[in-house]
């Protein structure tokens, strides 16, 4: 809710117990399946204004822009809700192709084979170049 | 956990205070993200034991295999797990191309535009000839 009005777009969406939702990063070009993070109605109304990623941080409780300290920020390209209105898929262009704090464009850079987790991404950047730890 | 004995590979995976993992099911060869739903410990094992996507119903608490009442099955490609150890991907053959129960290829059929959501994507099946209500 912005200054009492609810717009009618994000009262579709079911929010869970907590007034959150998934909400699933993938490139707009490429198709790649980015990240999952969390948005609650500020977060997602702030995505809207300023046409960025910002995600709800569950671990410290409060927005989040995405790429706000790496740079590395998602400019929004479509805004997407599934059949049942809980969960969003942003198609995203991201800043650098370095979505993952890793350093990695994907997070999900982690693959099951015989049994174990294999990486399977390469670092494209360091956590120093990535956040002016130099 | 099954006969007593969890695999590494299961041990590393962050499951929420429900038991729970958002899993993110996407096209392994167009890279269409096809839905998102939820996996138990047990759903993840059967997946990998029958090679085919089965998640958590958290509306009916049960094991669910996708495709068992429509048969469009999602057959396993890849699965993998984010930096955070807390979602999955899954990579999948889509059986029929329809993974939404309204018929369509992608639950994420509805894009907003001008501050309204517009649906996008065309019905491929009807309800009655996905679940033989005829």
């Amino acid at each position: 809710m912005i200054g009492g009005y609810v717009f009618a777009w994000i009262d579709k969406i079911s929010f869970d117990e907590n007034g959150l939702i998934p909400a699933i990063a993938q490139d707009y070009k490429t198709g790649k399946v980015l990240m999952l993070a969390w948005m609650n109605k500020e977060s997602l109304m702030e995505t809207i204004n300023k046409q960025k990623a910002v995600y709800f941080s569950r671990s410290r409780s409060k927005l989040w822009m995405k790429g706000e300290s790496s740079g590395h920020f998602q400019a929004l390209h479509e805004l997407r809700l599934d059949c049942d209105n809980d969960t969003i898929l942003l198609k995203v262009k991201q800043e650098e192709g370095v979505a993952c704090h890793t350093g990695r464009e994907s997070c999900f850079f982690q693959i099951l084979t015989d049994g174990k987790w294999i990486v399977d991404e390469a670092i494209i950047k360091t956590p120093s170049q990535m956040y002016n730890l130099d």
